[in-house]
């Protein structure tokens, strides 16, 4: 009998499937047992209603995470998880399991703390919360594919090895290169530049490296960066436009998709407005002041508490979730960055803030040649590192700007688990290099 | 006026556009001046039919790649490249460029080096050939996935930066975590497997490093791979038949989303039978002796050009430019490799030929424990290395397998490109790092 998948099992009230996957849980009273199997996408209850029907599972030598397949006729039944269950077993052990696992796979919540979730990870991902996180990962990259393929955004795929830190020495995986120096990618940034010259508009999924020597629950040292860039903008409200979309485009797919995964972690979906509100830096340092009384006049960025405050404002003042602000000034931004022509001590790039915390940084670059140069004077930098990247400003540019996401912190933020490092399949931090 | 994409200027026939890119070439014959403009998609020929209509350009002083926007009227004309042009101009410069290209980036054929073209990638990829194979690279990624996302894979992520090698210890580069040695993942095969255990059903696109110390026309040490891992198969016929639809997938996309890119490259495309044949190792290397009188039979490996006399045998045979060649000798196979219950000297794997060269490899994997503790002893490695992948094994992992394609390689062998590295947008080699 073909074997079908537990999200199917539904469709066929009446008639005799086969299911096969993990065993989940089973709880033996008196003489029925409930079993749960898991397979990849969902779970299904079974009731043995009498120790024979238990099969192979009989004399309880079996524990949980056995893989078995189980053939049985689907019942409705109002009381069963999904309202279905299956009745008339007959199972079969594929692969045989006696351990007990590192944590309890089977329970709503994880209570194992975090160490013992993450040593364990290559099983602790079979929780059915943990997975629900890494299906949305999935979810989110098929969204942002999505909406920027259908803007003509070409995918591409860049060096991780380079020969310079992209944007400061610091902070970089230093690796031997066959006796040569190299370094690990902070980011995709002047590769994806540099694309804009091929394609006009990219955009890349990869990993990113950061050796920031910092353990808290919003960092970890390897991460999925969403990024896009393009060309032929006006300034950054060009691309803040795109981004809404993609921000848009992404919930969008959750909602369509991954409404088991949603359910599972309770996440109060936002919605996103047609035009997300946008504030400008010194007049969100202004409002603070007037709101708060704090003076962050003159300071060079937002702290995590003025962030907060003006999450609280646009959730008041325009019932969003999210917020721009904009103009950031020129001495916290990298070399690149786009000054604002109206006033260059504040640049054209901007961060969104989602329920009062930052969740992508963007905004517009330089594209003519001779200001990269005074640039990097500016900012103290020698030319040469950048030379082989500075060749495409030599030949054309188009103003151009872009963003990147982190997918992980967008999960983080989204779902509420407290610490970055639970929204990825194996992080990396400071002491974690395995598994 | 709004600008539109090159490529859509044939459906405004008769009306007036504006059109924005880079100036591609530039003739002057006589008082009437042909320009080719570029876009990130297509091409676009308008006709100066006087000085005075180049505007900013009739100075001289401006040269190719400067970018610029372009009004006129759009009419049909045959010998045109697309059978469209613009007439009657506005020229606008928007980024002047004054310096020549390192290569000429507006003939037909690259004349210039390979050395030439790798080291002005940033410039030498906006060149239509170049940038056509770089497209093909993204249609390769949307096909792969949209192929598995249809089977109800899920996409993954996994890190980069591991703390053993993957496969074994040769070939890795090796870099400093906080103070500890650490390696670039060489594949993500062990963790694929892994999740496996939490969806059943995988895949990842995602960058591998292989520090081989060598420089051929088919090496770079950083490649894009297609990876793909399953559960629940019967045995490696179940991946072949999967891998049958990925490959078949990729080319559909390419016939109908990329048909301007394979027009410029001069792909002979070639047709997936709905079987692919697939010949026995020890059969393949019988046919070979009694075909070319060459007695390869014991080697444990196939060569080149044993690979070649068998991708003739299949197109001869069976006309097809595919061919599976299963049941490679175990010894020449990772550890994790599952053994042909038949032939326990061969395995259940395989290597998917085309047009005479290895494209793919994959297989069924060993899936209990304890043939991983045999294995391993078998192969005199050591445990401990591998115990937090092992883990997995341990809680239940079904019968299952996949493939890696890689990328560029994939791209390498259906456009003819003579190096691999030109599959690429920035290789990496022994010598290159940069750009």
């Amino acid at each position: 009998m073909e074997r079908i998948q537990t999200v199917a099992v539904g469709t066929h009230v009446g008639e005799r499937v086969r299911v096969a996957g993990w065993l989940h849980s089973l709880r033996r009273l008196g003489g029925v047992s409930f079993l749960v199997l898991r397979d990849g996408r969902g779970i299904i209850q079974a009731i043995a209603e009498s120790e024979a029907e238990l099969g192979p599972l009989q004399d309880g030598s079996l524990g949980v995470e056995s893989i078995i397949a189980i053939e049985g006729i689907v019942v409705s039944e109002p009381q069963a998880p999904g309202g279905i269950e299956l009745r008339h077993l007959q199972i079969e052990v594929i692969v045989p399991v006696t351990e007990v696992p590192p944590i309890s796979l089977n329970k709503r919540k994880i209570s194992a703390n975090i160490g013992t979730v993450l040593d364990h990870a290559v099983v602790t991902n079979r929780h059915l919360a943990r997975r629900a996180i890494l299906r949305l990962a999935a979810g989110a990259m098929a969204g942002f594919r999505s909406v920027l393929t259908a803007r003509d955004f070409t995918e591409i795929q860049t060096p991780k090895i380079v020969a310079a830190a992209t944007e400061s020495g610091a902070n970089v995986f230093k690796l031997d290169y066959f006796g040569r120096p190299a370094f690990l990618a902070q980011s995709p940034q002047f590769y994806k530049q540099n694309m804009v010259g091929v394609f006009e508009r990219v955009f890349e999924v990869g990993p990113v490296f950061r050796a920031e020597p910092h353990d808290t629950t919003r960092h970890i040292n390897e991460y999925v960066s969403l990024d896009a860039e393009f060309g032929f903008i006006e300034n950054h409200f060009t691309v803040m436009a795109v981004l809404r979309d993609v921000i848009a485009g992404i919930l969008t797919t959750f909602n369509e998709q991954y409404h088991a995964e949603l359910e599972i972690l309770a996440v109060q979906m936002p919605t996103v407005p047609e035009q997300i509100p946008h504030i400008f830096f010194p007049e969100a340092q202004e409002l603070i002041y007037q709101q708060h009384g704090v003076d962050v006049r003159g300071e060079p960025d937002l702290s995590p508490q003025d962030e907060r405050w003006l999450g609280e404002w646009a959730r008041q003042e325009f019932g969003s979730d999210f917020l721009f602000v904009t103009g950031y000034p020129m001495r916290k931004r990298p070399f690149y960055t786009y000054p604002d022509p109206a006033h260059p001590a504040y640049s054209n790039s901007f961060d969104l803030l989602f329920r009062g915390t930052e969740l992508v940084t963007g905004g517009q670059r330089l594209h003519l040649y001779s200001d990269y140069l005074t640039a990097l004077e500016r900012a103290k930098l020698p030319v040469e590192p950048f030379e082989a990247y500075l060749e495409a400003f030599r030949y054309g540019m188009p103003p151009h700007g872009g963003f990147a996401i982190g997918l992980e912190r967008l999960l983080m933020q989204l779902t509420g688990v407290p610490n970055v490092k639970l929204a990825t399949t194996f992080p990396r931090d400071l002491t974690r290099l395995t598994p």
